[in-house]
């Protein structure tokens, strides 16, 4: 299942400052995408380069430098080109969450190519006529100037939800308290406010079914629980002993 | 509508590099998100922040410096903290993109901070207590390390998309054929490749409908079905002079 992301790669046209390289390795190395492709980058290798790449000197050092978008999109099944602002000769035109989805549906049947044009141009009509799709990020229209390695950013993190489900980290396993030790605690909560004179037995109101909400959303653990009953056996302890000293 | 995106705020913990903090910048304004507070920023304001900004500066310099976490989450209704690692307190975690729709939800009611730690450490234990959420961004096991602008720049589009529901430009306006001219191109077609001798009337075979196939994915427009009839009728010209000529 590790495939698709191997078929995808990410191609930069032209680009002139090293950092974007570097930082454009690290986006995807840390997204599990790791084939890169320089078409007549202005330097390449550079240390600038290497240092944005912090770590993710793998991608960056692999990378394959060419001299024609032709030669770089040599043998990959779809191309998709970004671009930023409205072009005359679109073709399909995706959002880049979608044009994801299009590019691990082709990654079945062979090589995808992710297109970046120059950082300050974007591709020229030629370069984007290459590519049977242009993707493009939603952004805010009075700002539309994404950094190049942001961009690639976005794009390679939305191929990774595509491929694995977005999967994340998981809080830290707990034990779920049982619906009757919960039970058990809003009856020993009800005797307590009751001892409190807080709530009356007469008049409880609103009190308890709020309380029951605030608990319901928290979804009580075990030992929350017992801390909870904990304190609620201080305070009838307390009210005891407060009752007795008064005397 | 626009509102909900204003009332996010983005809060960088001890940014170490000036630099990021601009990027950051560049990447919140890029989506519509304006707000930016500095928790203790080694260096603000910084000519390497202007220049990372690229145009950003509208974000940058309206930025918020403060001493403390507390300072920078005044009156926000839900603080998200992000965290590339697991965490022993966590309490709720979600991917980013289950974090933002959270995020805008709470927005209605008031404003929601945007947690993010120093670029090394990430936020310590007690600046992660102070967040009902822990987010994180899904990445490779192998390689989770985003730059800090980078991890910004994926909330931030995860907003906006939440937001303003991916909205983006479109292909560029054209008049599609419609079924009558589309059947009529077939039916010329037809007698052109008999013409031709590539189609036999008494073995049709596959071609036709496979033909009909890649144009329909290809969804002709009005113009391509006038351009592909002119071919089609200089085919059929240059067999009649042909035959004309070779009598």
């Amino acid at each position: 299942m590790a495939v698709p992301l191997d078929r995808i790669r990410i191609v930069l046209c032209a680009p002139s400052h090293p950092g974007n390289v570097g930082a454009t390795a690290r986006a995807m190395q840390a997204m599990g995408v790791s084939r890169l492709v320089l078409v007549n980058p202005q330097r390449f290798p550079d240390a600038e380069a290497d240092a944005l790449a912090s770590g993710a000197v793998a991608v960056l050092h692999a990378a394959e430098v060419v001299t024609t978008l032709d030669a770089a999109l040599a043998g990959a099944v779809l191309a998709i080109g970004f671009s930023a602002r409205p072009r005359e000769f679109a073709a399909t035109v995706l959002p880049v969450r979608a044009a994801a989805a299009e590019a691990l549906r082709y990654a079945q049947a062979g090589d995808v190519a992710l297109v970046f044009g120059h950082e300050m141009s974007g591709l020229s009509n030629a370069e984007l006529a290459r590519c049977q799709i242009v993707a493009t990020i939603p952004t805010d229209p009075a700002f539309a100037s994404l950094n190049l390695a942001a961009a690639v950013q976005v794009a390679a993190y939305e191929l990774r939800v595509a491929a694995h489900g977005g999967a994340v980290w998981q809080a830290p396993a707990f034990e779920p308290a049982t619906q009757d030790e919960i039970a058990q605690l809003f009856a020993h909560a009800e005797r307590a406010l009751i001892a409190l004179a807080f709530l009356r037995r007469a008049h409880p109101k609103r009190l308890l079914p709020r309380l029951r909400r605030l608990f319901a959303r928290a979804r009580l653990e075990k030992e929350e629980v017992n801390i909870l009953r904990g304190i609620l056996a201080r305070i009838e302890e307390r009210l005891g002993q407060g009752e007795r000293s008064g005397k």
